[in-house]
């Protein structure tokens, strides 16, 4: 039996799992109600500190995740993890990899584990970690790991969202370099080398270093450097130690936290917009014919756009005005 | 002095190569105008075939698609490269991308050469590479290679938008898996193993082969899988034969053009739609005052995001019904 938002919602503030998995679900989905369902979570979060972590593929970003949850919930933490997975859109990767993680650790009490396809996040990928993390948070995890792999735009704009953010760099594979390139060196507030049991270990903190050095502030705060090695443990209980520290220091800057605000306000409403034409238009023989128009030559998507946003702006400005 | 849009489409098309790297930069800054200059190009554009060329990173894919690019020209064809950047947001990543690969192949006749950051992309990121494939196009390009890494929904977006979709794999990475988890496996025309001096190599073709083989339809027409060397030449020229076979190909089916137009047209709407709303709502007290109230814990985003929506959806909806 489907249950109604409410119960939902209820249910995932009173800590009930089946509550939980289900109600990510449906505002995955966007189901009808979801915005609704949103505002009556809201108030119930902002508890959680969310930690983006990211890395380069093959930096054992997954393992260490797992391990980090696990030394957490050791130390009496709930954790949430989202795992953002560049998925297939064809093959159904997300659910491939829930699957594999699953062995892991889904089954650990105090452990809930979500993976979000890029594909499958209809409200964005961003806003969809967001919506995520809040239900998490609301259900009452301590904190919330949001691992992606930090190559796509979406994939940074989900690790700027969060309050923290871990870059993950492993030996032997120009790292340094990888970071820099998908631009989070400069947002990091912990590195850690995983895989340090590997040669070249050093050589990695020692180019991280340097860079921080080169790129840092005046001022000079700089990110630890941590080494790992999720294969055998080692240096494992330091960072989640650091990782609880962090998640107890003190919070954004209120102009900070007025940006991610007003950014969520326009993303929102930027993808309701876009949801909202797309509906009118694809169901609307006008789309059709125009898009007619552009495979015999007569004209041009441009063109097309250019007239079809007219009719949008000619009307709301008008009334924008008015209202303003 | 800054020309007019009309010398440079005019510039473009007559095969100036100033005008091609003033354009681009304009078109893609989204400079007042460009929409103008866009219509302009569009039908002097068509001719040129697109191609995707993604992997993982490490796959060697900048340096193959140089010595691709090299192989074309040599037999007389004219190629542009759109290489696109998952960039830093901060530290201008694609502009370092561009010097980096200055010295090998910028200088030669017959190749422009062009990083398309991830985050400089106004328009979006596959709209932007569309709309330089034909900026490329219509100066005379006849093969234009799209450089990305296929992580990212976005970067998969603009693979998938090419004409036809190469994907480079290397030994010793699992990239049977790391294709798959990229959802690229299910579109690519062509697969290249490179750095196939590399130990482990024919097992990477075997496994595309047998994965190929699994997920193959009854009709049973396979991509081909191919090795090359970037290192040492191996395999380079047959790939660029293969290449220039495939560019002679067939178009694609008439439904899969439609189907590709009516994206892009709701993708350009959709991002105008978008850009006028953050204008608008931007630079209007209202926007902050909302963002004030969140802060206070008095409304939550997705509640301001509804009531903005509703002033766009009423008044439009009423315009496009009396249209229709």
């Amino acid at each position: 039996m489907a249950k109604s938002w409410g119960d939902l919602v209820d249910g995932v503030k009173g800590g009930d799992l089946r509550s939980l998995a289900r109600m990510i679900t449906r505002v995955e989905n966007r189901a009808s109600g979801w915005k609704a369902a949103m505002k009556a979570i809201y108030p119930a979060a902002g508890r959680a500190r969310v930690f983006g972590i990211t890395g380069s593929p093959g930096a054992g970003k997954s393992t260490l995740t797992n391990k980090v949850a696990l030394g957490l919930v050791e130390k009496g933490f709930r954790v949430g993890i989202i795992a953002v997975d560049p998925s297939s859109p064809f093959s159904g990767g997300a659910l491939l990899g829930d699957r594999l993680r699953m062995g892991d650790i889904a089954t650990k009490e105090g452990i809930f584990i979500r993976s979000m396809a890029t594909r499958g996040a209809l409200g964005g990928l961003c806003q969809g970690a967001r919506d995520v993390s809040r239900i998490l948070d609301a259900y009452g995890m301590d904190i919330v790991l949001i691992e992606t792999v930090g190559v796509g735009q979406d994939e940074i704009e989900v690790v700027k969202a969060a309050d923290l953010v871990m870059v993950i760099c492993v030996p032997g594979q120009g790292d340094g370099i990888q970071a820099l390139k998908a631009g989070i060196m400069e947002i990091a507030d912990v590195f850690v080398v995983n895989k340090a049991d590997r040669e070249g270990a050093d050589e990695v903190v020692a180019d991280i270093s340097m860079m921080l050095e080169l790129s840092s502030e005046a001022d000079g705060k700089k990110p630890p450097v941590m080494k790992t090695s999720a294969l055998n443990g080692d240096g494992i209980e330091c960072l989640v130690d650091t990782i609880i520290e962090m998640s107890e220091g003190k919070q954004r800057p209120e102009a900070q936290e007025e940006e991610r605000i007003r950014e969520e306000i326009l993303l929102l409403l930027e993808r309701e917009v876009a949801l909202y034409v797309r509906k009118v238009w694809a169901h609307n023989g006008s789309l059709q014919a125009a898009v007619e128009q552009v495979l015999q030559g007569k004209s041009d998507p441009y063109t097309i756009a250019e007239e079809m946003i007219s009719v949008i702006r000619d009307r709301s400005s008008g009334e924008t005005r008015g209202k303003a």
